[in-house]
């Protein structure tokens, strides 16, 4: 049968279809700019042909009536017609402490990811919006809803509680979530099968560098600590989010500096990070090189960027006691030998020793990087989050479908 | 020669009169509820005699003047007159980025306090007060000023540097400035005396764990990195404040509970921490033995604290590389057998093994704490800033007294 895997944002749709079990990518794609003029729809097929259609696209509903059109049609078309596809998996970024697990979408589901759009204001009505539209257009698929999350609902007490008053726990659900959920769990299987070794006898550090970026300590399989907190603002330095800070600050900001809360939500979303830093970029690629070419701004955005992830490492290998192996992942994790090196430089003494050859110019494959007398390995793994969401959705409504 | 020890807060005068440079202790007390109908003194004299005198003491003027007047009158009288004082040391919160080491206090100086004040709104005009009723009081007598912040003046950019747009550090100095530099500074010295080795040599984590709480970074009798902030918010769980948050929380607050950005700082600062979390007490003790008793919010409490900690020791190891020794200090670090026994359960993969015997028990005295084969030492010491304000204040101002 055929999955659609479906990531919508408040004016994008992002998707995949698969063969599954088989998990053969038979499309993806990107519909952008919905509701303005340039709206387009770029997608790829399973001969890795470009294809690029510049068209005004209304809605989501539009865009996910378009791209269901030309996957069926052509000579090349992936299906033949819109009843192959058995399942659709969504993303969804916040499930709060509703949903440790992916689940089929009922009304109750719904309404839970409605009550959760208060604490993730930019992602959770969209996400809810793409569930929306493809019941609407697809309306006897089961709609499968999988959690950023979802993964991190194993957190201990002593992990997920901010040392607030209780009620705003109690009542308010003030709390650690944690996101990346799907990224981590992703490469933690990975992390298992290049080892040889089961889950359930691992304890692992996964590095998801992107331009959100978390860290996660994972033992057994299960999330322990993330450093992404309540929202994803949290944590490490990220592409124009500040991550920690002290908590003083933003009321610093309103009071000296007359900011109000909104623009002060705006500052340290939208244009702090490496971009902040840097008064540059929040692309890593260009501030590595400008760094290298001499911008002083830019090598201190990328000390901080680095020396951050190498704090969390630390703090996350006296969470688990110690670190069976270390995983990097996603934009940054994956393709920068530069930042790899950088955070784990010196680092041997806590067991984490780079193979500097390995590591040199390696991008976007998996790969063991440590040195040989390592205590933990280094691994360099891709992740591939909408290949778990089709995993979840096939395993969850596979058995329903012809 | 004598040397006058201050610290002021808003309604408080705490002062240890110290013969010097023999670091005796001649008398050691406190001026509390100034301004109130209950004001009192209570001191301490060398014989360990306690004394409290309860009167209305109006101001801090008239506290000092009380202070000074007992010290020199009675029998068993610390001085027979205010011309043995040759110098005043008072501990300042907030130095910024003005003062890495202990000045004399002139005009620019107060008034480099002064504008520091907006860092530190709580403690920085009370100790300023403190300056100018002793200059009042004793107008021929050197004053000192040694800073909390000056030792972490030493951090470098990639620990200082909050991910924030550039110009909010170089227009309004937002950055980590790290407080508690006087004890963190007393202990790495302690250290390396009952090492036996030089500082120069070292890399020590100390931790300052009192009703507020830090943790610091030491290399080569430098701090590299802290826990406190641009404020003392930031960082472990303390007796009523936070510590690390996602900073999206303040704004959270804000926006969802209709708090005012004043009500979110006193949330924050007077009503959260171990306060906070166990819905109790602030007290450690107190919630130990709560937690023992079968609390369940008090022992989540603890495991909360115990666990930050434990997060920024692994944290600080990375950032060093290696460590050669572990410090406890301050009321909990140097009474708590039980919390230093669960920060570092499981921590010997990290270097750190405990002795739990020599642990257990141990109270408010120097000791080696660490296993035969733990990598790093593992020590136990008292702080005791009042002494380092003195040593630095006779440093600076001893050669001119007679």
């Amino acid at each position: 049968m055929k999955v659609l895997v479906i990531n919508a944002g408040s004016s994008s749709i992002k998707f995949e279809l698969y063969a599954m079990p088989q998990e053969q990518v038979l499309a993806s794609g990107l519909v952008e700019r919905i509701g303005e003029s340039t709206s387009r729809l770029v997608w790829r097929d399973a001969r890795d042909g470009r294809h690029t259609l510049e068209r005004p696209i209304q809605d989501h509903a539009a865009g996910l009536e378009l791209v269901l059109s030309l996957l069926c049609s052509g000579t090349d078309a992936p299906m033949e017609s819109l009843d192959e596809i058995g399942a659709v998996g969504h993303r969804v970024v916040h499930g709060g402490e509703a949903f440790s697990q992916t689940v089929g979408v009922t009304a109750e589901v719904e309404a839970a990811i409605q009550a959760h759009a208060v604490l993730a204001p930019l992602h959770n009505p969209p996400n809810l919006l793409g569930i929306r539209v493809a019941r609407q257009v697809l309306p006897d698929v089961p709609q499968v809803a999988v959690f950023d999350t979802a993964f991190h609902q194993t957190l201990p007490p002593h992990a997920y509680l901010y040392a607030l008053p209780a009620e705003l726990y109690r009542e308010h659900r003030v709390r650690r979530y944690g996101f990346h959920g799907i990224s981590h769990r992703f490469v933690a299987g990975r992390a298992a099968a290049l080892l040889g070794r089961p889950l359930e006898q691992l304890r692992l550090i996964s590095c998801h560098l992107g331009n959100g970026a978390s860290i996660c300590a994972i033992e057994a399989g299960r999330s322990v600590d993330t450093s992404m907190g309540m929202t994803p603002l949290e944590g490490l330095v990220m592409g124009t989010r500040c991550g920690d800070l002290d908590p003083a600050i933003p009321l610093y900001l309103q009071r000296q500096l007359g900011m109000d809360a909104a623009e002060v939500d705006r500052l340290l979303n939208k244009r702090s990070g490496m971009l902040g830093l840097s008064g540059r970029s929040n692309d890593l690629r260009e501030l590595e090189q400008a760094a290298e070419s001499g911008d002083a701004d830019a090598a201190v955005a990328m000390q901080v960027y680095c020396y951050r992830i190498r704090k969390y490492i630390g703090a996350y290998t006296a969470a688990l006691g110690s670190v069976d192996a270390l995983v990097f992942t996603a934009g940054v994790g994956e393709n920068s030998d530069v930042v790899r090196a950088a955070v784990l430089e010196g680092l041997a003494p806590m067991g984490y020793a780079l193979d500097l050859d390995a590591n040199r110019g390696l991008r976007g494959r998996e790969a063991d990087i440590s040195a040989v007398d390592s205590r933990a390995r280094v691994l360099v793994i891709p992740t591939d989050e909408e290949l778990l969401i089709a995993r979840d959705t096939y395993a969850l409504a596979g058995h329903r479908a012809s």
